[in-house]
């Protein structure tokens, strides 16, 4: 780290091991280009990260935050000459009320955590990513972090109620801190620049502090249903007939066997691979109408075409299920480097967009393997190539922008849920029109006009 | 209207009658100034929304869109010099998509009539402000309008998947319009714009169409479950206690005496005025879970001291309850003029709240209505005002931001679903740090440099 920087920070936690700097430097999007930064802070307090924000403002350094780096789209990736500031030290649940549902936690708690904190007092914090178990609840803010639940219960900016952030611009000297939003569960004095900081990727400020509104813990177990599908486009259609159906299951995810088959060779969870598709729906509706909705279900996927399915009578083996789903994407990039896609479509063109998948992959000649939180319509086609294969990884470089293109055609989006970061900057453009994307351009440059937070990110230049 | 801005704008329809503008230069906030505007248009689509923009901007005319005038805080109320755009023959509903569960509408469509029309699909949009049955999409987006059952289904920003806008600044020439967010339930490609124009209130641009997430329709007719209570306060700690408790209700509302008494000597509904507040519950989980939260709701309101609490079983009653909750704000304007209230509070505070109330009123001996969202702690207490009585109104006028002042310092917000407006300016003011306000007229100013949008209100200057 510079001598000076680092003289401006006494006490503070600095990081200057090339190695540990390399590995704060990148999130885990394979292909986004990481720059050399002057070094990483690990910041423990509000005032901590106000000190940082202040010295590189005065120098001229960017400011990257990060959490756990479970990102796929590299939006904390380092940039050069700038500074990485790590928050996963600042992981305290500040506070939890029952009376109010609502939690107060530092940006570096981890998902997971937070929901067994707060179960213990009766409570739920439903956005779950699959990279819960790992990721912080200040990524999951910076993304506007989805997940498996979404469909019934949405995504993460659903439960911020209120930030503390650090900021610059407008607000006063670069390093103020801010609070923005509110601890009731309305409230509409002025503008939502809550919702605007969740999803900026860092770019508009550095979250310190996020309260977040909680809902009752379900009252039982849900109900899995699990259909086994002929081929993908069959998986996808019933999706689109389950909406059609009036049915809001918790979770609908599609898993296809390329998926199932690196799993089950990681984990051996005992996992059959016959169908070319899996759908996962868990029901929360309690009582006899979950019955009741959970049969409804099973026949809306026969009707589509599913070789079987049924609900599942064994809760070990529904675990087992959706413990595959989330260890999909692990166990494919053991397999290789891997080129996610975040596509969101329609529901009603699920189908359509799979279809479109399938043909583009046979057409590059790409292996891709397809998870899917089918019933938001959100895909991740997975791109699995060789290392050190330039032809194949070309090759899945064109395939991944015609999905890009695919998605948009069909009235969707390059990303629903993993965030613009490097990857996604050219998708975007495709997506928005110019106006749009220089109103978003506006509203950076007037709260970050120095462009100190994450620049380049999100909208910034693609390469 | 001057002569030179009606050139501009040949075949629009324009008003000019002097009682016609007179009545559309302020919606339903007594006491909240409306300037004289030099004329209004009632548009039909977007092309002549961009006219009218374009061509007050040419002139540096103000323009402040409306819909049914039904708002509580001035928002909708004229400028000097300015013109009113009438967006309520904009009132066509372009889409409804039982597939995707959404529809696409114009700005002008009342509440109650996209909720009919949603219905016969098998499908509900539940954001149900009281004045559903007059008040406008459009107008229900520029307040971000809470309603009934947001304790349970959140409030109208939850539902506002996308927004075509007319705007000007960075997207161009005023007259520019745009479309916001996305067709998909989830999408992160760049910041929330649209958010951020839910509750804007006009001030960034003109909503001229909307796109609407739908849930599937409700299986069954919700329970009504009601309690009678000694004391608002005795209420109040019932209300803490549900939340306490665990339990969700779609609704859970307050009327105190006072309101059910002015309900009563208009509709004659047969309702009793025994006790000095009742609190009316939804519950509309399904089966025997919803008959069980019903039983444990009412146990709850007893073991808070109601009078009686029990299970309505006779659904034109539970409706009468209901229709008096929805008619109770017009039911005491017939009385006088009304300043009403918005304050919100975390739930637990609720009993506080109404005891600070309480206490204002009596020491500033004014008349205090309260009805309540009472499971959301979002409270409108109304001061009603002799005609003329100008010591009473200004004793209304302190107790108004003595209220504001307590809810502040309970940690709530001075405007829970009505907005800022006019009358909510100085209460912001004293709820938000400076630097919170300086970000939000700097995001003001940069997406309408011109401040042509609605002056003055939200981030304007109090008089």
């Amino acid at each position: 780290m510079s001598g000076g920087l680092a003289a401006d920070l006494p006490g503070l936690d600095l990081v200057v091991d090339p190695d540990v700097l390399d590995s704060l430097s990148h999130d885990d999007a394979e292909w986004a280009p990481a720059g050399r930064p002057v070094g990483a802070v690990r910041a423990r307090t509000t005032e901590e990260v106000s000190l940082v924000v202040a010295a590189c403002a005065a120098r001229g350094i960017p400011v990257v935050a990060r959490g756990a780096g479970t990102g796929l789209s590299g939006g904390a990736n380092a940039v050069d000459g700038g500074l990485i500031l790590d928050l996963t030290r600042m992981n305290k649940i500040l506070r939890i009320d029952p009376d109010n549902m609502i939690a107060v936690v530092q940006p570096g708690v981890v998902n997971d955590d937070l929901k067994a904190a707060v179960a213990a007092h009766g409570l739920w914090y439903p956005p779950d990513p699959a990279s819960a178990p790992w990721s912080t609840i200040g990524g999951n803010v910076a993304t506007n972090a989805g997940g498996l639940c979404c469909l019934k219960y949405g995504v993460t900016r659903d439960y911020v109620l209120g930030l503390q952030a650090v900021v610059g611009g407008p607000a006063g000297t670069y390093g103020t801190a801010v609070r923005l939003g509110h601890r009731t569960t309305k409230g509409v004095a002025g503008y939502d620049l809550v919702s605007l900081f969740v999803g900026a990727e860092g770019t508009l400020g550095v979250v310190t502090e996020v309260t977040l509104r909680l809902r009752p813990a379900r009252a039982a177990a849900p109900r899995t249903v699990v259909g086994a599908f002929p081929s993908i486009v069959a998986a996808g259609d019933a999706v689109a007939a389950t909406t059609r159906r009036g049915l809001l299951p918790a979770a609908l995810e599609l898993l296809d066997r390329a998926c199932l088959q690196a799993v089950e060779e990681w984990k051996h969870l005992g996992l059959s691979a016959t169908a070319e598709a899996l759908l996962l729906a868990q029901i929360d509706t309690p009582g006899e109408s979950g019955q009741a909705e959970a049969d409804a279900l099973a026949q809306v996927f026969r009707d589509a075409g599913a070789q079987w399915a049924e609900q599942s009578t064994d809760e070990f083996e529904a675990e087992a299920l959706f413990a595959a789903r989330r260890l999909a994407y692990p166990a494919m990039e053991r397999l290789g480097p891997v080129l996610t896609e975040d596509v969101c479509v329609p529901r009603s063109a699920v189908p359509a967009m799979l279809a479109s998948i399938e043909e583009i992959a046979a057409r590059h000649g790409v292996t891709i393997a397809t998870i899917a939180h089918a019933g938001d319509g959100n895909l991740h086609p997975l791109m699995r190539t060789p290392v050190g294969d330039d032809a194949a990884r070309e090759a899945a470089q064109a395939a991944f922008e015609e999905i890009l293109a695919a998605a948009i055609a069909l009235d969707g989006t390059v990303t629903g849920e993993h965030g613009v970061g490097l990857l996604k900057r050219r998708g975007m453009r495709q997506e928005l029109a110019p106006p749009v994307l220089a109103m978003m351009q506006a509203v950076k440059q007037t709260l970050d006009p120095r462009n100190l937070f994450n620049p380049g990110k999100v909208t910034g230049d693609p390469d």
